[in-house]
């Protein structure tokens, strides 16, 4: 069998560590192609660039692989990577990552990282997302190395017909400290917003995105659970946002005039 | 009873003719609050900014109705709107619009106009985001006003359980050919991207995504088959993107260490 091609991107820039882990995990299982962003795009959550162009350089920090660093989202980056610089590659999967910091619960919304990995997945190339639950530059991905090994090879072994996009957050420990997995559900946890503001050197009001994240789990099947109980989360997840139970509830909306 | 409290948001800008319908209609049911952003934010998603500031004015563009223009993103409106600017008042609805063009099937992941209306929805707020499906400036809102006026006057007298966060759009028609409204699910239709290759003033090269929609439905309770039959399509959705059927499936990947 040829070994399966892989599509690396990320939300933290091509020079993050993160990424240079997930490379270094991911090259061990088939051929790596590299689009990931020229800077950092935390918060972008499933934003494209349609307003201006992007542009995309070749770069070789990845010696033996071809990648390219793009000006754009990362959802930008995986448009780009699939229509145009790897669009005769058939890719079996892509992994995005490994994110400096936690994606899971209501995170995934705002994370590039997962928005990257959900827009592979709606082309149908099953997705993973990684991210540690640590955002220092300097964090050790040892763990998150040793579980994306073990995930990436079961992805690559496994045909799924629902399980096109996991999150996985891994737990900010040593591998030996770490529990193991669990199949989760998306946590309720939220931020509780601060917003700080001060003056720009022109006496201007201005306001900054500050805020803390509020745990808000009874269920024991949550994300947030198993992190808070050392173990590596995966939730896996989808782009319908259908709200099936709500369908019923509308019926008297429907209307013919 | 108190008149309800309404929050209105958008992605195309303050001055867009979509949110000036939105108010016009929205101010015959309550109280109207205003945030929204100072430039077009067409297909910023979920973004918010975390790495600069952040500024709010306020404007006059509407006579008697407290309203300001911000800097940010659309989910960014939204935040500070609830933590800052409108932080004592309890809002019993936001409405989100309307936007010019459509945010049906996929497009709900890429809009600025149905992220700001999830935003709102995740913190208990019952949202609803309404799109017109034109994008011309000078679109005509009148369709959109009266069946927008209908769904304002039904989310304000249910509660729901399921149903926190609509995603209406409304077909670019006279009202007397709009043939009525319809509960759908999220259509699987999709973009085929492409990208225009071309040189900047300096020769150097870029891309500017572009593309076509692409038609891919089965199911005729789908948001684009309702509107491709000239009815007004509304989705329940929800935050939650867990993928339920793929938790059996992975089972397997359950383990303790």
């Amino acid at each position: 069998m040829d070994k399966p091609n892989i599509l690396v991107v990320n939300d933290d820039g091509i020079e993050a560590p993160g990424i240079k882990a997930l490379i270094e995990v991911a090259r061990e299982f088939g051929n790596i192609y590299v689009m990931a962003p020229n800077k950092p795009q935390s918060g972008q959550g499933h934003a494209i660039t349609i307003h201006h162009p992007i542009w995309v350089k070749k770069v070789d920090h990845y010696p033996g692989i071809e990648a390219y660093e793009c000006s754009g989202t990362p959802v930008d980056c995986v448009k780009i990577a699939r229509h145009v610089y790897f669009e005769k590659i058939t890719f079996d999967l892509c992994v995005s990552g490994i994110n400096h910091g936690s994606n899971a619960a209501i995170n995934i919304l705002y994370s590039g990282t997962m928005s990257a990995a959900m827009e592979a997945s709606i082309t149908g190339i099953p997705s993973i997302g990684f991210s540690l639950m640590n955002v220092a530059y300097d964090a050790n991905f040892e763990g998150s190395k040793h579980y994306a090994r073990k995930i990436i090879d079961f992805a690559l072994s496994h045909k799924f017909e629902h399980s096109k996009l996991l999150n996985v957050n891994i737990p900010d420990l040593p591998i030996s400290e770490i529990k193991g997995m669990r199949i989760c559900k998306q946590g309720k946890s939220g931020w509780a917003e601060e917003f700080v503001e001060a003056k720009d050197p022109r006496g201007k009001p201005y306001y900054w995105m500050a805020g803390h994240f509020v745990l808000n789990e009874e269920d024991h099947d949550s994300d947030i659970h198993a992190l808070g109980n050392d173990y590596v989360s995966i939730v896996p997840s989808m782009h319908d946002l259908t709200s099936h139970p709500a369908i019923n509830e509308l019926q008297q909306l429907n209307s013919d005039e």
